[in-house]
């Protein structure tokens, strides 16, 4: 019998924020995979870490960040053959993954490649944008607002339309994009009314106004942003 | 020395989906809020129930649904007051939030009332919109999308609007909306792509494509919609 794919979300980055859920499957886990960078770094493990048992199998999947679509799909396949191995050998796989794995997560790649072959239980994890909201003391949107997500790496015409158009806003990955979002939102007279938050619940997170925000942001930042007075009566 | 308030996110309804870092806190709390509908009932509570220590002192928070906006205020201003009493006294109080406090959460008004009373730390809970996509296995956002979270009880030409300039969306607060954003969504030609999922991660969970979704959606449901041709490679 084919083994289960399970998608874990472990959270922003405190382990204690990841769920009972997560903690227990990933305790248990016989075979773990997780994505890792060029230098074998895995965001994901390194929260997960903690609850890891002894000696799983594991699965590094190499994703390199500067890489075409091409390169980037190919890097998915391997992934997707090596773990369609495991689950076709009867054994479960736990995947890990960075705050929520179908928000922005690079589950949604392994799971389109796996689905038609495996049984495939998400679950799910805090996102980034719920984890800043915590750090800030910050709602994200209440009542009859509308809450737009967007990343940073869109074109600053559109994300300067998208943010003019929105009520509340989140703007994700950052990093080299700070300095567009910041012109963006200078020119819409929005920049006084945004947060800066980097690396949300970790032991190095920033907290900032954006107009003070650090020039070196990382990917792992956002910006969120209300356009109502501050009140919330 | 003023006591500390804590506002703790349960998630969705299945309790193993609380987060360590909540269940933790709850399972040594001595004073627990919660707010409670016009039946006692409170839909956090539940959800926290198997992690509520020994006869702790429970601030049960009524929070009539079907009054206007000046009643509500002063609902949260007598909770307030109530809570403000136990923080002043040098205790801490734990609020139970149902998903996430700070994304539609009661906890935001809360907050607004006593922040300048006590320190305030939020805890992040798994939010709707992430178990849903989990309970459906169907991606929230990827890559450049934007992702746009709206309510149901907007009216009917700005929900048309927003979701025919959105990318990926997120319907929330369905109940007898349903009946308004399945016209909204079909006159977009856009019905066939939505799903349905009603008290996401509870025993008595739905999940349907929208064209199939109940009658009698409760206002616990959402809709995903993706615009995208549905492949993720």
């Amino acid at each position: 019998m084919t083994g289960k794919l399970y998608g874990v979300g472990v959270g922003p980055g405190d382990p204690q924020l990841l769920t009972l859920k997560a903690a227990a499957l990933i305790r248990r886990a016989r075979h773990l995979a997780y994505m890792v960078n060029e230098d074998g770094e895995s965001m994901a493990r390194t929260i997960a870490s903690g609850f890891i048992g002894e000696t799983p199998n594991e699965i590094p999947i190499p994703m390199p960040m500067r890489i075409g679509p091409d390169a980037t799909r190919a890097a998915y396949d391997r992934a997707a053959a090596r773990i369609g191995e495991v689950l076709d050998a009867g054994d479960d796989v736990v995947v890990l993954c960075e705050g929520d794995p179908l928000f922005y997560g690079s589950f949604i790649y392994l799971q389109a490649r796996l689905f038609e072959r495996a049984e495939i239980e998400v679950v799910p994890g805090i996102a980034s944008p719920m984890a800043g909201a915590a750090a800030l003391g910050h709602p994200l949107c209440a009542r009859d607002e509308t809450l737009t997500v967007l990343p940073a790496t869109l074109p600053e015409d559109v994300l300067k339309a998208r943010i003019a158009a929105a009520d509340a806003v989140v703007v994700m990955k950052l990093g080299r994009n700070l300095v567009k979002l910041r012109r963006v939102l200078d020119e819409l007279g929005l920049a006084g009314q945004a947060l800066f938050v980097e690396r949300a619940t970790w032991p190095d997170q920033r907290i900032r106004p954006l107009t003070e925000a650090p020039e070196d942001a990382s990917y792992f930042s956002l910006v969120i942003l209300s356009k109502g007075d501050g009140t919330w009566s």
